[in-house]
């Protein structure tokens, strides 16, 4: 599944507008769209009809819906079942509030259902629940160019105490466990590493991290057997990380199975280096939030495969 | 409060990472800060010396927090309560999962106690809680901007519908509540807006919206007692909807004590855009759901300021 960035997510939207903005940001950040496809009130073909043609489509690997109403809700439940197997559906509903349900019914009249119902199409159809625009952002682009994991169980690499502590925090929030590494292994880690390192879960390479530290730590957490993601947090408002970083982490990915995924904020620079890092297929995320939150889509896609 | 963007914004962190990672942020949006305070283990001054400092501080309107740990749990609170009858005051605390206080324990080595506990203190001391990074930055910029709102009740106005029912469903989400305009009024606004036009709660001007159009509904609703706070949504994909858009918000806002926030999201022409409305003291969102969560965050520090 991991391949160049972009060109291979389709976009299936029942609203022009959602639609046109998700046109609009991935053109800014350089992504590709396989397919897209705006239905509006779906008068002769549905989301069923769409979502079966891109499941067929070489192009497309991830496919994106966001939708108001299904016309046939059985046979939309019967599509999802069938395409998930193949590749990720991932799904925003609009109209989940008794009030939002009432916007839709003056703007495609879709029958916008329960949402407890439509909860449980997604979940059993074996699809991917987007709860905002940028879940489907986040989700799709790291479904894209990441495998899937073993687990649930998350590493934290970082050069930022702070950032380190709430990724830890938001892993468990996202019902992720973090990952308890090989005692032996931390034990021949810290010799490896200054004293005033902390070397666990969070790794804390502290501030003064180049990025031969990173090297290092990734080759031990990638061949640990403990873990089953890697979140990777480097922070460029240290003098002694420098771009070499990139090429650190993009070979570490090259060699692994376990997905990888990288947190990092900032200013411009920080900017350049995360687009430099999307290239080789490492998702980037500038909030631990959504960073946990994108792995988590991750996890619940492996899990549906393995049902 | 109403002012500049950014000068007025003070930030106090545990964190040095954190701390850095927000002063790029800044200097890359154009906000300026009035003061930074990066103080880590805090062995002679602590958190609640800093708040007390900044309460006096002409130059900051609104204080951030970031917090592994309270050194004196009761100070802090009397401080809390004492300062954020001033200013707002938003926290957010690192450690609210037990492998969190954890991570707090090797990093700052802060007693990151209890999260109920600390929660109650950041309620009943008046301060506003933040869940993520990206919180204290909306929330600090929309408390420095815009005034605070008399209820919780929003109107939107929109020209795409998805983002409208996005927003609607986000609104209820947020636990603020949809403002039901006044019947006559939407009456006599039937009468100066296209038939296909949707005029009520979101009122949506669809995809030929103009300027002029968002100027109209803006006059109507600013004038209408039955809602609190104005949520526009103005997405640029749309071909007629051209920069002048920028004035009559700015103008809108000028003569107005309800607050106003924008949500517009696309590439670099939006960007632009948006960064011209935030000159206004405009705060704008790339997302409902953010939109929404920062006019929950004015609503919170209002009912505070009443108590």
């Amino acid at each position: 599944m991991r391949g160049q960035p972009g060109g291979d997510i389709a976009f299936v939207t029942q609203s022009g507008a959602v639609g046109s903005v998700i046109l609009d940001w991935m053109a800014m950040k350089g992504y590709r769209v396989s397919k897209f496809i705006s239905y509006g009130n779906a008068t002769d073909l549905d989301e069923s009809d769409f979502i079966e043609y891109l499941a067929n489509d070489k192009k497309t690997n991830v496919i994106c819906l966001y939708i108001e109403g299904a016309k046939d809700g059985r046979r939309f439940y019967e599509t999802l079942k069938k395409v998930s197997r193949k590749k990720p559906v991932i799904i925003l509903k609009a109209g989940t509030t008794e009030q939002g349900v009432s916007a839709v019914s003056s703007h495609t009249g879709s029958l916008a259902g329960s949402t407890e119902i439509f909860n449980t199409v997604i979940k059993q159809g074996g699809a991917i629940k987007a709860s905002n625009i940028e879940d489907i952002f986040d989700f799709a682009r790291t479904l894209s160019m990441q495998p899937v994991p073993r687990g649930d169980r998350v590493q934290i690499i970082t050069n930022g105490g702070g950032f380190g502590v709430l990724m830890t925090d938001w892993v468990i929030k996202k019902k992720l466990r973090l990952a308890k590494p090989d005692k032996s292994m931390i034990k021949k880690m810290k010799r490896q590493f200054p004293g005033y390192n902390v070397i666990g879960n969070p790794t804390d390479l502290t501030g003064d991290a180049r990025a031969e530290g990173y090297r290092k730590a990734l080759e031990f957490f990638l061949n640990d057997k403990s873990s089953d993601m890697i979140a990777v947090i480097t922070l460029f408002q240290t003098p002694l990380l420098t771009a070499e970083i990139v090429d650190v982490i993009a070979e570490a990915s090259r060699k692994t199975s376990k997905p990888i995924i990288v947190i990092s904020a900032g200013g411009r620079y920080t900017e350049v280096l995360k687009k430099s890092l999307e290239e080789f297929s490492i998702p980037t995320f500038s909030y631990p939030e959504r960073a946990a939150n994108a792995l988590r889509a991750l996890h619940d896609y492996s899990r549906n495969l393995q049902k």
